[in-house]
């Protein structure tokens, strides 16, 4: 039984007063630190899942260290690349980077990779509380274990329009047994090969193949594949009877959509993406890659047990075992099965239960940010699966997008108009003739490095179209993650986006703001943002692999106030 | 049956006459041309040895094109870098680039790496006939497939010291399942794990895997794993009867020394990297990586069947079966399988064989070059496998080298002092103390990447001075490299090098020239070179992980003649 928070009506206006005073910027109550980390970046042999493989790890770990800061702190991060051959950059997923839009970490966006050898510091304010991520955003080198939490605290004497005893970070993850170079290279080939289903969900950075299914006469499998190696130790949430936790569930996923859900106990939602959520109740948490959540959860079950913490595939037809780890009610052993069978989680085709979620999220009462009630643009993004020159590819209004090589933001500060394609894509489709219900040949699919050039401080909406993909009776949910900006969510609906009527639901009243929401098959999702904030920002669905296939765009704004660029960033900008 | 090239006394001095005519740099006979090449790399799944793995293709090949030129031409190769996040650079071995040092390829040494995404174009003159190499120097992408032949012939109207019909070249080349990148991890990891024996042998790109001893319940091995596949189709040497033919024959290998064989043949050594040599009779060629040999073929037996071609591993106990290609004998079928077993090669640890066709190559007698008789400065490197902060390290005089972030040639044109170690390593070792027959806990071991500066035009000595590794009764060949240079091979001896003795019994009368030798098990080889050539040069062991485990030096010389550097090779030096 979950406990839904009650706060009373005195103290939550005193929060809000306190809120307001960190938003409007008067004197932090406590002064702001800077946060200094060495990272050094390497490959190694890890096996989270008990199967061993080469991944990236941060100073040895994967996930990395979690970046721990107050509102307003200056995060530093000196970060030494050690692998041998290859290139990486590093994004501070949700992190603003206002005044510092360099140091987005968006490789060909923001910067030019880093090199082997080198040693790149990040530099940037974590402006706002809440929960936050960081990944590569190189290639696909994310799926290879670059990745892990930060988590931006109030100040002292500030406190969230909700109370828990302690606070945990659970971050989740799939993972695959071939290597990123492996999957792109499927991807990249002709025939097409896709990179399939994840062997197993990572919960804290563990999970749990099933080593004996790899059982061969020429292979020594205890050498690849340990059950009972102590890397692939489930994780043990342990928890103290009657108390409350705050606990902040984040996915970084490949591919996979998911359900968290833990056995016997409901949650409470309170953040998304690091705005609070009027609070609602949930027994199962849908959450896609880039997304985070707070929820509480109340110990307040039977505490002589342990119970099950299960994450599942939805949205996908399951090829991967569920996610487990371990609700451990202290005093009992971290490690001590619980009696039960795992709940199995919802069907993972249910697909109005996920889009119920969606509905259900909306800004705290207490913390609504108006959205401009009008706005100045209207971009509607048609969501499609291409086969362009043989390759299968996704695109947005009929353009796959690549990467160039010079960053955006160098080439537009340094005018190098030849950097990249000067025509911007298309504000819509073929709203008329198109038919987002059934397989489309889409032959005017083109690929193209243009971007969309805004207005600053203009609003504008985005509309995500979703579509058939190149299967008959198919759409698949994509997360599309915004770089620099939150957006406020309008509404979500299914269908074809009726640009004449659809707007007149939008909610302009209590929309929550995320950096990352879903598009739901065969329905359209629609967001709002102020181009304020002077850089170059890519907003792209972030499954790992659609972006690699062009599922992406790149917005402009602002471009003439961003100050002097950081020579650190043009390492593969040519000299004359 | 062999035949000995038999070459009249005149005919000969005519060579020498023309010989003599290119060396001098006399216009030549015909116009020089310059040969463009447009070069992608990418990362493709391949089955070279029926094992589907990923490679580093170029064009979609590995080995990537043949070079053709004639001597004097100009290379132009642009090399396209399209691995998603991995730089690279490419070095063209045995090739001199006398005035162009700064296109030698050799990362970390005299160039910056090629980021992804760019193009950067490689010009250089082949000034010398001959059988040269390319290959990534790059971490260990070489081993990822990246490698190739160049292959220089005289300007029409000359014509070298033997005649033949028809020229061909075969590489050679072992091959690993796991990537460079999980070879790197073990050999960067406490424990330290062995890259252990290559699964299969390449002969032109081809082997065979035995995909059966995959079988597993799990594996659909017919999808990684697949006899039939035409893409490890053994290689045919299709031979006309009775004709002669000049096989180049190279060698890439990662780790194996090799004993190349044709079956019922024997074959005339005519050419070492290069250099004409006083021809000399053999049945087997023994190869060290980065040698390159031309023979001389008589297709003389029964025609009426095929032989087999085959490579075997020495001087490591083999756990690599043979390579085998068919020497086909037209109009037979050049997949008709020969009617025999293929012959077994020598015994894996007969040594003598070896150091005797080491012995036997001198240069040709029509065309020697005659060392100086007097060297300046004498150079001892003892060669050893170190622990090294529990890591496992090769070391040169108890140094072990590791390349600096900024390229050598850089640091020393632009005088950025910091840029490296300025402390030069030891001329020599602990001649008096040292067991060279013993595991030597080599105590003072150190890591750096300091270099020998040379004195320009001197004249340079080096002896490099074999020893037992950490094992017992255990030492290892190991094939030594020089860029920029060739240089005289004075001898080799068993045992410890006696530094007052031993150069008494230098051959100065006719050494051959080369670029690669071995040095054999508890032995020396003996070198000597001029510092000639302004640039910086590498000169390391040939073996991939060899040389990633330190076992490698620089020698810098004439850096001030060194011209104007392309702003090309500078990519990863900060810019103030």
């Amino acid at each position: 039984m979950a406990v839904p928070v009650k706060i009373s009506g005195l103290v939550l206006n005193l929060f809000v007063l306190l809120f307001l005073v960190c938003v409007m910027n008067f004197p932090a109550i406590s002064e702001a630190k800077i946060r200094r980390h060495k990272w050094e970046l390497k490959y190694e042999y890890k096996s989270p899942d008990c199967f061993k493989k080469l991944v990236i790890s941060i100073n040895g770990r994967t996930p990395g260290p979690t970046i721990v800061a107050e509102q307003g702190d200056t995060i530093i991060v000196e970060l030494k690349n050690s692998l041998w051959t290859e290139n990486t950059a590093i994004h501070w997923h949700g992190i603003r980077q206002i005044e510092t839009p360099w140091f987005d970490g968006t490789e060909g966006v923001t910067q030019c990779p880093i090199l082997p050898g080198e040693t790149f510091v990040y530099q940037f304010v974590v402006d706002r509380p809440g929960t936050y991520l960081y990944h590569a955003h190189y290639g696909m080198q994310r799926e290879a274990g670059l990745y892990g939490s930060i988590r931006v605290s109030l100040p002292p004497g500030l406190s969230e329009p909700f109370a828990y005893d302690y606070d945990r970070s659970i971050i989740l993850m799939d993972w695959y047994h071939k290597s990123a170079y492996e999957q792109a290279a499927g991807l990249s080939s002709i025939p097409f090969q896709w990179v399939g289903e994840p062997q197993s969900i990572l919960i804290n950075g563990k999970g749990k193949f099933n080593c004996s299914s790899l059982a061969s006469p020429s292979l020594n499998v205890s050498t690849v594949c340990n059950a009972t190696n102590p890397e692939c130790t489930p994780y043990a949430l342990t928890v103290i009877p009657g108390k409350t936790y705050r606990l902040r569930i984040s996915s970084l996923t490949a591919l996979s959509a998911l359900s968290f859900q833990l056995e016997g106990h409901n949650m409470t939602v309170v953040e998304a993406d690091g705005h609070y959520v009027e609070p609602f109740v949930v027994q199962n948490l849908f959450i896609y890659s880039g997304e985070t959540y707070s929820v509480l959860l109340k110990a307040d079950q039977d505490p002589s047990r342990n119970y099950w913490a299960t994450t599942t595939v939805v949205s996908r037809k399951p090829g991967t075992p569920p996610g487990l780890a371990i609700l451990n009610y202290y005093p009992n052993h971290p490690r001590r099965s619980p009696p039960t069978i795992p709940p199995p989680g919802p069907g993972w085709d249910h697909v109005s239960l996920r889009v119920n979620q969606s509905l259900a999220i909306k800004a705290h009462q207490g913390f609504i940010i108006s959205p401009p009630q009008t706005t100045d643009r209207m971009i509607v993004l048609l969501n499609t699966q291409n086969r362009f020159n043989g390759f299968v590819r996704w695109s947005v209004n009929n353009v796959s997008f690549n990467l160039p090589h010079t960053p955006y933001l160098i080439a537009l500060k340094q005018n190098l108009l030849h950097a990249f394609d000067q025509t911007p894509p298309p504000d819509g489709y073929d709203f008329k003739n198109h038919d987002i219900f059934n397989v489309s040949q889409n032959k005017n699919a083109t690929t193209s490095n243009g971007i969309y050039r805004l207005d600053f401080n203009s609003t504008v909406d985005i509309v995500l179209q979703n579509a058939n993909t190149m299967n008959v009776n198919n759409s698949e949910t994509h997360p599309w993650h915004l770089h620099g900006h939150d957006f406020w969510v309008l509404g979500y609906g299914p269908g074809k986006f009726d640009i004449y009527n659809d707007p007149k639901k939008f909610n302009l009243v209590d929309p929550i703001m995320k950096n990352t929401v879903p598009v739901h098959t065969y329905g359209w999702t629609a967001l709002r943002f102020r181009a304020d904030n002077p850089g170059v920002w890519a907003f792209h669905c972030h499954i790992e692999s659609h972006f690699f296939m062009g599922m992406g765009v790149v917005f402009e704004e602002g471009i003439e106030k961003v100050g002097r660029l950081p020579s650190s960033i043009m390492g593969c900008v040519h000299r004359p």
